[in-house]
């Protein structure tokens, strides 16, 4: 469905890495992975080049030769900001500069629910809304999406930026009724960004059909995107599961979930 | 599915009210009638405490014990206004400044169509836009959503507040095609309002999956409302029983219908 | 300025009744004063008509005969719910039955800044935003905009209701530097209200020319009026008398001041 | 489902005129069909008017005794300014301007989509959003729509100004994905609108229900209107056929396709 | 101020064109004007090419040589439809097709508060608005508008469309109080809109620093235009010569005035 | 006018922070100064830190004891990504990750027109659409806005983020007069922000008042700021020096101006 050529997927060991392999040749007619270590089991379609995001020569060097990225490396949760400047600050520069040195057209980049994490859970928002991140990880998903529109505006290069709910095999927590997009519905996201003849700069987000919403998607609406799966099939099963939240826990107050209640990463890792 | 001990369901001896009680435990634990008389089919999961809403004393003891309150009761469409006074305005204090006294949590409002019945047919309305009564009716119902967001923004306890557009078992005329509410529906707005782990002060349009529509209404989403039925079934037997309207008719012209059309219920009722 | 032929003034007893019955006969030919007693005081062009604003057959004396009014009467701060309901609800439902009933053209209502208190004093809110009062009285000021809203979508009374912020001789606390509307400014929004070819309904600010601002007043645009006072020039005379609050003080954080930080009213005057 | 009496249907040899006539009387009790020459395959409720749009009293003749309008006639693509002009700017002044000399009450209209063309496709548009033209067959469109709004406002005729996409038998190429109106869905929207009790002045987007859009329709709600067809029944036909365009191409990059990519048609056909 | 070469001045004979010859070489280096007869008082900086609007060879040869046109000709007022045609629409291909085969970078466009009349007098109103025109003449405004706007997004020719109010020696009516444009302002306007770096497409409102406002005309701003003049000087001696009107005649009620309370030309002038 | 104790001036040995220095006592009873070296010419109510804003620890040194920061310090222009990644991204963080640890009140930001560069220039824009970054300076001040809005949001530390135009001594290009901020003018805003007794959250413009603008700087209002200077008394002297731009230039058609003209850093400065 896409006529890239050769498309980088760099976190390609980590879960939405392993679940986006699953596209085969629809992410690009050769697919490059890269994460810190080779693999070993290399589709014929498939090439890897390891890279540390934090090594600009490395990350350079996967990207040259593509003409897009599926960037879905760098630390995935609320860290240490040691380890979040280092994966996902410096890494989205390392990826985005590399990419403007080597000719890549588009990119799509793994953004989260944790960039406007602090809208109450009552306020339907849509993708133009002033970013709210609930955490340092989301901070740094607002720095790249800058990143992207920046690089978008002045080097036309595209990125489809999609703010990932909450991405697993199934939903579990009640919040996950709202946020959940299952791996199927991501890998479909992810598939139409790349087939869609323009995305210009966009954020889109990634949820499944799930009846509890807080977000107006329409952004995604451009992309065809159309959700297969629904949070709604286990509902039952996760109200028997779980008890009615407080609501004034800021965890249930808030999109942002958990991440509103934590307090600061060093204060609670020391 | 939802955790409240005791819900006191006001108006229950009314349709709606009748309706409602079907939802068995899915109200609370426990479900409190209230009606003008008492009730002579209580299950056992229900206990009634009559109270005329105008007598503080009475909805003081009707909500005394209870978590939440689905507050369904009072005059239930034009009138004259010493009726709407007492049962509306007075009413609605009587309930919400019990519920703050003994510490209830939550109320479900049934609001009404009417406090935005003069937006034009042809307008696309959201549960933000500026509220425009078609009655003294509506005015009251306007009233208790601005009691609602105080006791909330001061007191902190939650409301849903629905505004229902035409809850009958079926549509019998071409407005009801856009704003019919199957009991059906009606029930499962309510249960999941009360499922909801949160609700904060928020307004919803409580209409089924019909095809007309001029309501956006987004903010039902965050409740996982996901009608189930349509007026759309019962439209070709409307269309052959009724005629195309006047399009200057002021009934067919605003949201509110015959409400906009009457004049003052005293000068039509001496 | 104003082509009417008697204007009503109700709480002309009032602070605001008093400074406004220095504008004359720009309020109209004749000025019929309304208190709950009479005057000894009145000038050629004034007559009164004393009437308690909870007793209808005395307003609708009052309100015959006349085609504007200025409805400055009723409990100006917070009280008691009864005397919010009897002043404010049901004297206001009173000034507009009458008003319908004896032809009245036009009204400019005295509502209030605590219809909209709730607002956070960083957001710059228009007079379009959805009421969030902050107290029974700021209740009671929706609950008239509302009526207002439907005797002119109804029965084309017209409607310039007017959220006064502080309306006193001069500033004396920080909020005022924001808030204050001078006396001469007062009358002239009134004034213009009154000579305005159309004012349909409409909902102003009542603020003078204060540097410091939270609300976008442009609906005052089209009244022409041009505030002649500041509270900057009292600014430094205020800064040196009182000292900098608690951002997190309800008080200083929402737009309406110390009546966010009150409990309710019964609790705190038992 | 129609109460009108006599329905005019402009452009009736087209195809999109032909289409409609499949609706029967849907349209009207009688249909009235008006082409350059006379029809020799009418139906016993069709009649037939021949007209040249840009004579006055042709039209005049043709509109007489019909009380509403689907006005389907024009040149319906970029062609020489004088054909634009005649058929498309004179022809809907004639066509409203008799309509308001007859007394007929609603106007069905076909605009189209290159009324907004120079949107980007990554823009999600309404149909408040000022018009955006990309052709002088698209800014003879825009002169329809505002002539509509103004026989609206002054004369009270109403109109549904419909902004067809692409209507074909199938879509045939990757933009046709998101703008296809199926020649059902068309009939559908036309006869709804035709139904619906009060249309007023509304602009509404003509596309069947294809999961990628760029539209927000949700002013066509109002009128029930519920596409059955959809683009991606044929999505993988037309990704097989066809390739993935430049992102940079306007005819990509805009919503008005190669509308925009084109140059001024006097250039082009010299 | 401005670096254009040569400017052509369209509607040179009328009142506007008048006025604006006396800001000299802040239009051009060289004003060339245009009316349908040659000048006997051209100053050294002009020149003259007489031309009728409707006549494309006469407007080619008028626009031949110049690189900027201020577009003043045309129907000032509501007229019959073949003089709005002739003047306001052909009249405008004409110039804009001109401009573009003869290189022109950009052109000032006098439009009218008549594309917007039809907006309630209470309603502000910003330059994004959907127009709503109150006549013919305002209908053939909104056509330049749009032609204008395809002319930029397709050609690059730049406008800045300027809706005039009323553009007199001083205001005469309780409306000019709002909508008085002095000339000197109107110069102001126009020169800036020759001076300004950029101006893209753009739409401003031509209003005096009138108290009285329904426009945010914050498009204006970026201009750099500060009125010098006021309508409210005039107020005391408007008020005086005039009555307070009917708030309900749409002469009153609508910001286009009588344009809005007139009917059709042709019904009036037989 | 504050009552802060101990206030922090990091940057201040940059023209900015010598500016601010004038200010006195009005940025706090004490002001410790931060810059990579020493001063030797404090006055009475000021002492110093010196810190490289990259290293934690001196940054920690430099906050303790402060109830207030102004973060004037940092990269003032593009420059390489080390540099901006150093003083910008990881100086920020350790500023407010710092102000967590000490208690610090409220923080100034000079963030800049840059972060919005990419806005047309005859776009109006407030403190709420989505920044548009015009460089990798503009990239790290979106950044700190959004590391601000974390810290408010979970850790209540206020920030007021002044979008600085263009501060210089007088403006010298025909941008700078919509752009300009005085240096008197800046010193107000810091004070007000100081001085107000809420800011939680925002973002407002830094912008002289100058009669050309495309900032809607509603957001400032709340802060009282009212600016003395003028870029309009410049203007005849900018105007004689300069040559109207190209519009096509991105210098002159984006709000960022050269910035938006320029290619990446390291790509210009090998």
């Amino acid at each position: 469905m896409t006529d890239f050529q050769r498309t980088l997927l760099t976190g390609a060991a980590g879960e939405l890495g392993t679940q986006l392999r699953k596209s085969g040749t629809k992410l690009g007619k050769t697919v490059r992975l890269s994460a810190l270590t080779p693999f070993d089991d290399l589709a014929p379609h498939e090439e890897d080049t390891p890279a540390d995001l934090a090594d600009f020569d490395a990350v350079s060097e996967a990207v040259k030769g593509c003409d897009a990225i599926i960037h879905m490396g760098g630390q995935g949760l609320e860290g240490p900001w040691q380890k979040v400047l280092d994966s996902n600050i410096i890494g989205s520069y390392n990826v985005y500069e590399a990419a403007r040195r080597h000719g890549v057209k588009r990119i799509i980049y793994a953004s989260s629910v944790h960039a406007i994490g602090y809208y109450e859970r009552t306020e339907t928002i849509d993708a133009n809304v002033p970013t709210r991140p609930d955490s340092l990880y989301g901070v740094s998903k607002t720095f790249t999406e800058n990143l992207a529109r920046y690089y978008f505006d002045k080097f036309a290069i595209e990125s489809a930026c999609i703010r990932i709910g909450s991405c697993f095999a199934e939903p579990t927590d009640r919040r996950h009724l709202i946020t959940w997009l299952s791996y199927r519905d991501c890998r479909q996201l992810v598939e139409k960004a790349l087939a869609a003849p323009r995305v210009g700069f966009m954020v889109a987000y990634g949820m499944s059909n799930n009846s509890e919403a807080f977000w107006d998607n329409r952004s995604a609406a451009v992309l065809g995107y159309k959700p297969q799966d629904s949070a709604d099939d286990y509902r039952e099963k996760v109200l028997a599961k779980t008890k009615q939240g407080d609501p004034n826990d800021p965890a249930v107050r808030f999109q942002g979930g958990s991440f509103c209640a934590a307090g600061h990463y060093e204060d609670e890792h020391k």
